[in-house]
């Protein structure tokens, strides 16, 4: 067994070539990623982690949430696994990082520490968390959330997807593609997760640094708005007797402007999704369907405002219907020192610039710091932009990422 | 030969029954009708009245734009045919009679005709013009627009659905199907075009009377603007350095709503289709399609707001890029005298309440005025729901509908 004082070095272009085979499962003509959670693409990226993963003699185990696991044993099986891990789904039309990153550079640390011969007392697994974009199947975070006991697994399976698809057919099919996964239960205990991903915002890009010891995470709220009007010609009807969903919808989202603005420009308020039908260009649309995304670093505020966006949606629906749904809330969190420390201190050896810094994305990290001490790191993000195809990130920045993590990994599943 | 005195009596069971086998045809959940020009289903449509065509032993024939032409023959062939008819398709989860009605009464008023053993020295012909909604290609009123040389038959049959099928294709599938057609010239002489239609407003049911003598229609104006923006993360991206297109679009909509006012509520401004990209719940959009639907019926304030339209865009435009097509531009128009007096001495003679009415929608008669004498017709729409799966005429109302359109066809062909 190698001293743990020696830190081995991780492999940086295999950790890019690796970057590089999983963009091409959903690659975009616009160069990003279009791999939607357990679609036939993301299933693929499971597999190729597996198979790699099956190179190194790691094993693989499902949990009922389609959440992946990859160990690497260690010397005393009592004990539950060191972890480091984040998510292969993307956006619709995302990026190569977003997520991903995380998931190679807690799967490059497994290999670096494995092919370094080191012997830890603690297991060492790599997490996959299923979709945690929410872009297919809302809520975002529900893998982890499942998890970590935060929503009901049941509930979870049940989530269709715009074509009827269910969560639950989808954790089935991806089961069958990977027959020689063994079984995980849900909340099983972890011993400590990290995660590493791009920022999505431009900090570190700014300052310099490379990496970024996240200390907490902002909080959300998600509302899904629908407004039932009634479908009418566009030629024929008068304003007086239509019932414009449209024009109702639009009055909600203007006047949630004014109620979500803030001088500082902290608070996060997105209409992303919008849906407007029957969608005839000549047919007064008798219904709209739209989600709010709501994003705040203060509960007290989140909580006042998830009160007054009902009535203000309410207020402006003319002579429309609203159903409102408070789809989530999750409220800011913040990372326990022990693990910001950890960032720090492995950044510090290898000479990497680093900051602390405050996560203004949500990510899976956030429910499993329910279950065992959690924590993250972040690494620069081409002018902060991502979901989006044209998301950055040097390749020298996430060999850094996987260095801290794997530097992280044998540190505490030594100790 | 009957005496032209005579005018026979439509067969009001037999045309109900007509319209209830062709609401089959795309039939909704909802009780409507969803079939899209030149669907499976609409071809469907065509291919059934072909068959009642043929069991008369009328002729059909097609123009290379898919307008389909039945055809009664007269004693003198050197004459063109006096005609009436409408369109098959509807507006996404349409009704069951905006344009069926049309063809239904003009195909009854053959059957009629025939049945009475009435010979006319001009033939008639039941035509059915193609994409009339201009729900699946871009623009409405295509079909009857090329037949009167106001659109490029080149250009039309290029137009692309949602899903990139051409219009060109539509028409070869729609020829295939109807392998007994013969062919017909685009823009060949018409002796003259009557069109029934539900009105689609609350005229007729607020005054009783159940037939309405049109005299014009309104103008209108379509514009497609394309906002371009910046895809971006919805929780970490500060408002200041956001490039929404959902927010410049909606700046646009609400602008546009201050200039499109008009106290008498006459002007009809419409935002019908409306599509936010990529459409994520946590993604800034950087893209929004919109339509604007504009009707009025003065074409000064028409030319006018045309040139206000895409200045109000830009000015809204924010940070995003806009591209505005001026897609179509419609002049308000009226039909002549003749027509008109025609529709109401037939109603008159049967005693059907009659007044005369302006169109606020648009309808294929309004092309067809430019090759011929053409007039239309309407009847009574339950509380004005149009373009709306509660659409409902009564059987009452398209006997007389039928009346009025047999009568004016013995009457003009055989004068």
């Amino acid at each position: 067994m190698m001293s743990k004082s020696v830190y081995p070095t991780i492999n940086a272009e295999r950790l890019w070539q690796r970057h590089v085979d999983m963009a091409k499962l959903g690659a975009t003509n616009g160069g990003g990623v279009h791999r939607l959670a357990l679609t036939a693409e993301d299933i693929q990226a499971h597999v190729l982690l597996a198979q790699w993963a099956q190179a190194q003699g790691f094993s693989i185990a499902l949990d009922p949430m389609g959440n992946m696991f990859i160990r690497r044993e260690g010397t005393d099986p009592s004990l539950p696994a060191v972890s480091s891990g984040s998510h292969t789904d993307t956006q619709p039309n995302g990026g190569r990082f977003d997520g991903i990153t995380g998931v190679l550079t807690a799967f490059e640390s497994l290999e670096t520490i494995h092919e370094a011969s080191i012997e830890t007392r603690y297991p060492l697994e790599a997490i996959v968390w299923n979709n945690e974009e929410g872009a297919r199947f809302i809520p975002a975070c529900m893998g982890s959330a499942a998890y970590a006991g935060m929503a009901d697994l049941d509930d979870a399976l049940a989530r269709k997807d715009t074509q009827g698809i269910t969560m639950g057919a989808c954790v089935a099919d991806l089961a069958k593609a990977l027959p020689q996964a063994g079984h995980r239960e849900l909340g099983a205990p972890i011993a400590s997760f990290i995660e590493s991903h791009i920022e999505q915002g431009i900090r570190l890009e700014t300052s310099g640094n490379i990496i970024g010891a996240v200390t907490g995470m902002q909080g959300y709220r998600r509302f899904v708005i629908q407004v039932i009007g009634e479908d009418a010609h566009s030629g024929t009807t008068p304003r007086a007797r239509r019932k414009d969903a449209f024009v109702a919808a639009t009055d909600m989202t203007h006047a949630l402007r004014d109620i979500l603005w803030d001088d500082q420009d902290e608070m996060r308020y997105t209409i992303g999704r919008f849906e407007v039908l029957p969608g005839g260009t000549s047919v007064v649309p008798g219904e709209v369907k739209f989600f709010i995304d709501l994003r705040y670093h203060d509960k007290k505020a989140l909580d006042e405002l998830a009160i007054k966006i009902p009535k203000v949606c309410e207020a402006h629906a003319g002579p429309c219907d609203v159903n409102i749904l408070d789809a989530l809330a999750v409220d800011p969190m913040e990372f326990p020192e022990e693990m910001v420390a950890n960032v720090e201190a492995a950044a510090a050896r290898h000479g990497f610039g680093h900051e602390r810094m405050y996560s203004y994305a949500g990510h899976d990290a956030r429910h499993i710091a329910r279950l065992c001490p959690a924590g993250m790191l972040f690494i620069p993000c081409w002018k902060g932009i991502s979901h989006n195809e044209a998301e950055r990130a040097e390749p020298e920045h996430i060999a850094a990422a996987a260095q801290v993590i794997s530097d992280i990994l044998i540190d505490r599943a030594t100790s």
